[in-house]
């Protein structure tokens, strides 16, 4: 397939990746996660996001939203998130069938949420029985639309929440992106900035199949380990999910992969710039939305490997990848350029 | 860790499994399944399982037995599966929790479901609104006492659920292993028999996270589809469970692993039926139940890699897999002499 | 307690409920429907509503919503709702408990659905897995904020939903308020109009607890009998809930009791247009929202017996029932105009 | 239809509660709960089952067992419950679809649960994420077979439950029978047994539709309040359940109607007797089921108004209410005698 940019889930695994999981399988080793990988793994993630994390492998994002946020939730309580979020719009029925969960949504402003944004969701809760309790703010890191919340943007929201009884959960399919943007650390982004859950992403940092649940919040790690199986998403060969994390975390793959990634972003970014077009979104992580004229977006997206985001808008998403080139990136400008002129 | 006999997920994944992630991992390739390894794959399993098979790979079996089922069951239908059933005693709440499941228990001989012992579910439904319609009968194929149905039990069991205005799911976790001892074929063993869906185990068969659904009544080709998704086991990067099923899908390395596990564990039968020991159940695949004096049975799992499968009674469990050696079951029948002289 | 417009169960049961409950209670009866007064009530039915319908009497309107929308959709589908509506805004958790169910909201004007307000949720699904399918629209007829839909308006839903591969239900809470103000019949509010699918309240309109699903898609019927039951709205000694209904559609009983109540709220707002004040949205049914400094709010709350709707734009809510008098009304009025002068 | 002896909610109401409903008629109430019925019956359940007791007046019996159930239940545990219980066989799928839950059945002698048959439901948890933990155990009080726990057999299970970490549920449809039967309050049979949540039964004691979930460990008072709502179970003008149960639990109507049943049942045990028949179970409370040769099944349910139990084995049963006379015993050992001749 031609290198694209239609999702940073086109790329396959960085071979680092690749070479953990066949150092991962030498032997015989205890199913379920009591092998000795999967021990480094969780010795690795209290270095990267503080003492008292814990990590459980899972298989996908989707799988380790809807178990973050299940472990939240009481069955009579809802969870707030932004309107163009993954978590509601792109995961099917999940939450509701896997979880039964309700997801009270807020509009947001290029897909980041605020507390001015969220308190119409806790205000409008008038505590009776008729409504459903808003317990868990869900936000995306980076978000839906390529831009990301600062250290202190966090802060503001995790304050926010525990101020209306709420924790956060942070989708992290592209946490690396967002720390690498900003230059924190794992821990800076999450436990520090007061976060109770995060969905740590590694597939779509050069990995493959194969993501976690963080629990930062101690009270989360029975629900969470338990909900892990009863939502279908406990490897018995975990050692294989865990060597991946493991690589990533290692001599800070993660952050290399995503600065790479990010870097690309910026070059699309600029390089479209020089042609006079600014992205429609902020490029704070590895995604650009290029605008494009309505009419082209049939041809843009026939031709180069990007998403139609916004067929009415006249939208495309491109998502770079950790081993994106300066050449697929000047292969796309060369394509946009022709519809764009 | 000590090589053993715990289950079949101890071990690793076979090296031309790996190989083939490697060779998976080149370039880009669409996400969710539109990309060639699983072309390849479908055509593979078209071969192996009949012209109307649909695979659709997922990353475990809880995944795909709770999927396979659900696809099968309006919400107030229920299935029918064995009382020791895995499906029944060791996925937690799963088949309730996301599937929102009935499972209407009967005992088995053996771990093995009749007509005779499927029917009084059957017939204890008086088709009123009160009663959970029985849609589906479940069978595990090798089951999890290690026996195996035949051909012409299978087709004798969807013969009669089909009679009863159900249909029939196995939970082929083991499927490999039975095919291998029976000498059949994969469609031999589902698609001929009259079977409708087959979760299709790779993990235990020599691969790593990663198995299937296989849809053989097409009208269950678009629930299994959305309900991959709505149910969290469908991976961004399919090719790499792909890759893993289209491994052992080729020059039956499925049947030699298989058959290989079978052999050690037919050897670990005779060498202890030299001691006088007969195993508790028949070996009809790569598992063996052996009998140790309940006293000794601490000792006993202490020292060998085996599980304690009922205290109670004095029953552990031995599963051969793929790379089990010789030496590995002398191992361990040295250390099991000790306690059953 | 203080007669009020709390809502329109603050309200007893008409006095010809209570006598036909009574009449109900002749001797003994087949439990569960198979009595001689349901049979009465489905016959009444199927002249209210058309020769195809069925009626299902359920416990309440929370239940008749989940159950009616859980029978038109499959576990991968989601029901398109406005944002306002009492089903997503007041049922707790229940249509994603209970049904494991989508809603996808859609602003609406006057708490009112139009083809145009609900295109973009349709046009949002792609198609793909990811997505759950929009296969239902749920409307609440009179709706959440007083408005009420005309048959044209209705139809043109019906065609769009219809067009777009949805099928459409009614949450007819207030469906008699509704066709008691538009002077039709029920069957041309609904199964004339092209509705599938109806919540029919009874309880505001003059009953006890007990409501009904009315299938006008034959092939709903299955699905709403057994989900009665599984989802715990089936009732034994049902001749009870099938009095109220029966009596409530005897002698247009239901029209005269919603006629009342409508009148009661067009005098309010009359009385209300001579201080001055005008209803925030139009009064098309038995509701009035009156607008009220939001600095007095709590006061009004206080003296009179109406909701405080929205206390930030200042807002209060008066449901008339059927028993309200016109001493009731300028009661009210005399305490709104001491804090609307 | 002729008075028979089909079920218990083959019969009405007693007049005490149809009077109660048309006092609790009396102008307007606060809905949900908040009106003086429901608080008198507060005070009422209190006298009653201890001053801990928290009622929620609920719509039927399925309604009652899941809120109560999933009331016990984190979603990763599972409840015990004997294999013949209503629960268990006559639900449909309503714990699974509504509450997500997983029943482990044990086997019973005379539809009693002990200590002795629930361990190994127990013994069977490795505590491991694969099995859903036993976290309750569920007990119907007088038992689907007609018979009835002591008060010294509930406290021995009880106790068993609590040292296995389990709570206990009562399914107390015909809580007033096994009373009347043991002579005992209603709170020596529950609170003082050591029992966490009971499901009330109005209905089969003399009631229309309503029941109630009677609340005595007081951190369970919030998870039912609360799913209530979520579980469709609310009702909006309350007053009119609340008032049923008041009445029954007013003057002890409530043992007075199940004495006149339990009364009746003894009454055909012992003209049965005198035909030389023995009843299948203890007629510990108000029903009996009676050996009839299998042949003539059909021909007794087309002639008695009594049950098909079990046609392969032979045995009816015959349910008595609290307006069952002498005659309808008469007429029905009438008809049974001349086939069990």
């Amino acid at each position: 397939m031609t290198r694209g940019f239609l999702s940073d889930n086109s790329s396959g695994a960085h071979p680092a990746v690749l070479a953990a999981l066949a150092a991962a399988n030498e032997g015989h080793a205890p199913s379920y996660g009591a092998d000795p990988v999967t021990a480094a793994l969780e010795e690795r993630v209290r270095q990267h996001f503080g003492p008292h994390a814990r990590v459980f492998p899972v298989f996908n994002g989707t799988g380790a939203n809807v178990l973050a946020l299940k472990a939240l939730l009481r069955p009579w309580e809802a969870a707030v998130a932004t309107a163009e979020s993954h978590m509601v719009t792109d995961e099917s029925t999940a939450p509701q069938l896997v979880g039964g969960m309700r997801l009270v949504t807020v509009p947001a402003a290029a897909g980041k949420a605020t507390p001015a944004l969220l308190a119409p969701a806790f205000d409008a809760d008038d505590g009776t029985v008729h409504h459903a309790r808003p317990a868990a703010v869900t936000v995306a890191q980076s978000t839906e639309l390529g831009t990301t919340y600062t250290v202190a943007e966090l802060a503001e929201l995790t304050a926010f929440a525990r101020a209306r009884g709420a924790r956060v959960h942070v989708d992290g399919a592209r946490l690396a992106n967002a720390a690498a943007r900003l230059g924190t650390t794992l821990r800076e982004l999450t436990a520090d900035a007061g976060v109770d859950v995060v969905s740590l992403g590694a597939t779509k940092n050069g990995g493959l199949p194969g993501d976690a649940v963080i629990v930062l919040a101690p009270d989360l790690a029975e629900p969470v380990d338990r909900l892990r199986k009863a939502t279908t998403q406990l490897a018995s060969k975990m050692r294989f999910v865990s060597a991946q994390l493991l690589a990533l975390l290692t001599e800070d793959l993660w952050r290399r992969n995503a600065a790479h990634a990010n870097a690309a972003a910026d070059l699309l970014a600029a390089r479209l710039g020089e042609l006079g077009v600014e992205p429609v979104y902020p490029v704070e992580a590895n995604a650009v939305f290029v605008p494009v004229p309505p009419a082209a977006l049939p041809a843009v997206v026939a031709e180069a490997p990007v998403l139609a985001w916004d067929a009415r808008a006249g939208v495309v998403r491109a998502v770079a990848s950790f081993d994106t080139t300066e050449e697929d990136v000047e292969a796309l400008v060369a394509v946009l350029a022709r519809h764009l002129g």
